[in-house]
């Protein structure tokens, strides 16, 4: 049976574009509608990771602790990052749980442990005994900020542990739900001509690159440049979709095969 | 530094008696409050773990799942009883920061495996870490649902718990808060003539065993003797208190030191 992880992304279940601590609570309800649609007709299994939005990102700006803790302030820093983000997880676990899925929160915090803003060791054996457990049972992990050896805490991404389930698991398809269409040449929201990329592989990787050297076209951390080498690094042979969560109906299209966003393999 | 792991009941925190959902929530204030107050006067490395009463206790019932998982209907139910003990965290974790406390949850249940309803593996480094960061930080656990390796899922009690913790760490103090005095020769609910007895040591445990015996005096699973038997063979040598912390100011009193409740010291 297939494997998959959906993403969604900050910009798609929070308020991000104003920096309000809100979820957008109309969105994850009707991904949930998705989500168990897609499961009537197909099996499969499912990991969800969610991102932080303001609830995260917010949070880490205010107390300055993006790079470490140094004072005390830098503790209740670490210690409300978290508990911002059990804040938004717990919005989107209620509103899985009334709409019927068996969402099973994995708390990041309680089985990570970084060194120096890289994953060191990720307890990932809950998330494989709930797996075979039940396919019904969809483990529910997002970026969180988590013990550093070098650092005392870090901010661990949604994509970082997108990376290590990956590798750890027999991952079929990554599914990254973010608020634009896939990839761009350059940032659609900024210029509406750019051109749109349907698919990556080993025959236009390098030509790709070029194009989209200094682009930020999604929701990720650093360029995109940097964001494809990084994939081709380390998830190498695993077929990715970058798609528009935002958009009604995508999540139930993409979970169930459709051809939709950029599609990855490289 | 002390060490000091606090438990506070099920029957405290929630409405046990009438087996609601229900928090109470003005206790759990109080509680924070005393926390607090006795932290201020005193430097203590604090984790605390709570009960379920009906959060957990109701739906395993309910379920029928007390035993391991059968059915799919018995996924349902593992799946809902973890989603309803992090209700009950939730408030009490959204307690805990309105009154200024740094609670940070480390969900049991991402992190212990069982095996026949006993704790198989339990990553207990996080906890260790977080009460190294800082001695502000109060982990915080609780009863939950988790992997079992012979029953598919049980319910690990927030006493296997505070057992595993206390054998792990170097703790000087388990302050069992529930909602009678101590330790009595029978219910001093149903005979309001009971004996209170004030100090069990080696020199009275074994009239002390005769006493008890029958008697189930305190929130605990199975009898008042059965206990005490586990007390002795698994936290021999760690100061135990059994205190009523539905009665104002008992959390301030005992962490502080005073004498109040059943000390056990075998």
């Amino acid at each position: 049976m297939e494997t998959i992880i959906l993403k969604l992304g900050g910009s798609v279940i929070t308020h991000k574009d104003n920096n309000e601590l809100k979820a957008k609570t109309d969105v994850i309800r009707r991904i949930a509608k998705e989500i168990k649609a897609a499961r009537k007709d197909n099996e499969f299994s499912l990991i969800v990771v969610h991102g932080a939005g303001p609830f995260g990102h917010k949070l880490v700006t205010d107390y300055k602790i993006k790079d470490g803790l140094d004072s005390g302030k830098d503790i209740e820093g670490f210690v409300r990052t978290h508990n911002s983000m059990e804040d938004l997880n717990k919005i989107i676990m209620d509103i899985f749980r009334a709409e019927g899925l068996l969402g099973f929160p994995v708390q990041p915090s309680a089985c990570i442990i970084q060194n120096n803003k890289k994953i060191e060791r990720f307890n990932t054996e809950i998330v494989k005994e709930l797996l075979n457990l039940d396919n019904r049972i969809i483990p529910i992990l997002y970026g969180d900020m988590v013990i550093d050896k070098a650092l005392k805490a870090s901010v661990v991404s949604g994509d970082a542990i997108i990376t290590y389930l990956a590798r750890e698991f027999e991952v079929s398809r990554i599914l990254m739900g973010t608020d634009v269409k896939g990839i761009f040449s350059e940032d659609p929201k900024i210029n509406p001509h750019a051109e749109f990329i349907e698919k990556i592989d080993n025959s236009n990787f390098d030509k790709v690159l070029e194009k989209v050297t200094g682009a930020n076209t999604v929701d990720v951390t650093g360029g995109m440049k940097q964001k494809l080498i990084e994939l081709k690094e380390n998830l190498s042979g695993i077929k990715i979709v970058i798609f528009n969560a935002a958009e009604e109906n995508n999540v139930y299209r993409v979970l169930t095969g459709q051809n939709i966003g950029t599609t990855i393999e490289i």
